[in-house]
């Protein structure tokens, strides 16, 4: 990340319309009325390896967040940053270990899940077998993967939930949520299994910041 | 996670001596000097899935901590919770974007890196070859991920780190780097790419918190 040198410029954030870690910066972004420039990056033409982007976020991904002068990368830490620095509406509870319960669903989600189903990794985990087995093969991987975690995100959440994931209001784990849901619905996960992971995220879809945020909403949506 | 309603008792980790996320742990409560029991889970005998340790983390995984009459999950959770909670000395910068940065490279290595060379997704990956070619598929797999990572982390750090990765304090971000690179040397990772993390963690190999929190301390190292 570097800090630019230029007086701060309106914000910016590179995004792609289906990438769920961009996905959960908008929500943060409308959840808390900041007003941005969308800059799309459209991954199936890998424009994020160009050099151009590349001097811009060298890990070539998205979100990509230009604020205050300064250049963000990793989902994680652009939500933190926009937490401490636009505390109201909050994403997170007072409470240190109400805190750590949603510090921990973002982490299952975070960690657990999304890196393992993403797109390189799925696409990796098939390339030692036949062309005509692999898309097969991807698609189980990731149904997988995203089943094992939501196994374990269910029963968090039965512990956990209120109206949202942890107690009654939108926190950053609700961020998390609803784009990993829309990937399950992609690979087929059957989430009746899930009952309280479908509760919480049909009802945020109700938010006005979530339905601005969804990927249909984007300007580089192509579905 | 759930809330205990005894008193709150002794601070105790279920860790695994070689797991890369209990490490981080045991690395931030030596240095902010907390005492805790450590109790060893096999991972190799598979007792983190046992119904008594799923009772306490439904993840099956390391590291969970009780602490403060709470259990909490992931590494990232904690480590928060333990800077929010016991704030010096401090692992977390002060100002926003120099702590965005900290936890950008957390990001690297805690979403990108380590969660796909960890030792179920590893096996995973190698599932659909003949047995024979297993091992070898497996050791490619990991090396590529963190090559692939480090690739990106050597680029930031060199524009952030001083002493440590950030600046010249140390921070979160160093705690997720030593782990990670004891993991690449296992992977065979050549080294001489990445001069700026080697300088880092042989720097940090000096500190006593990383010293006492490093594999071969612990109670249950086998090596």
């Amino acid at each position: 990340m570097s800090t630019s040198t230029l007086t701060p410029s309106k914000t910016k954030l590179h995004s792609y319309w289906r990438s769920s870690c961009s996905w959960r910066v908008r929500i943060s972004l409308a959840y808390k009325q900041l007003p941005y420039e969308y800059v799309p990056v459209n991954l199936l033409k890998s424009e994020q390896v160009s050099s151009e982007f590349a001097a811009l976020n060298p890990n070539c991904r998205v979100p990509t967040l230009e604020i205050d002068g300064h250049v963000l990368h990793q989902s994680g830490a652009i939500l933190e940053y926009l937490e401490e620095t636009h505390p109201s509406p909050a994403l997170l509870p007072k409470d240190a270990f109400a805190r750590a319960q949603v510090r921990n669903l973002c982490g299952i989600i975070g960690c657990d899940i999304q890196p393992i189903q993403n797109l390189a990794v799925m696409k990796r985990s098939a390339a030692n077998l036949p062309e005509s087995e692999q898309l097969a093969a991807r698609m189980a991987w990731s149904k997988e993967w995203i089943e094992r975690g939501f196994d374990v995100l269910e029963r968090e959440l039965v512990k956990t939930a209120g109206t949202y994931c942890v107690g009654d209001s939108i926190t950053l784990a609700d961020i998390y949520l609803e784009p990993q849901v829309y990937n399950a619905n992609r690979f087929k996960v059957n989430m009746e299994k899930y009952p309280t992971i479908v509760r919480i995220v049909e009802k945020l879809a109700e938010h006005p910041a979530f339905h601005a945020a969804h990927p249909s909403q984007q300007p580089d949506a192509t579905e």
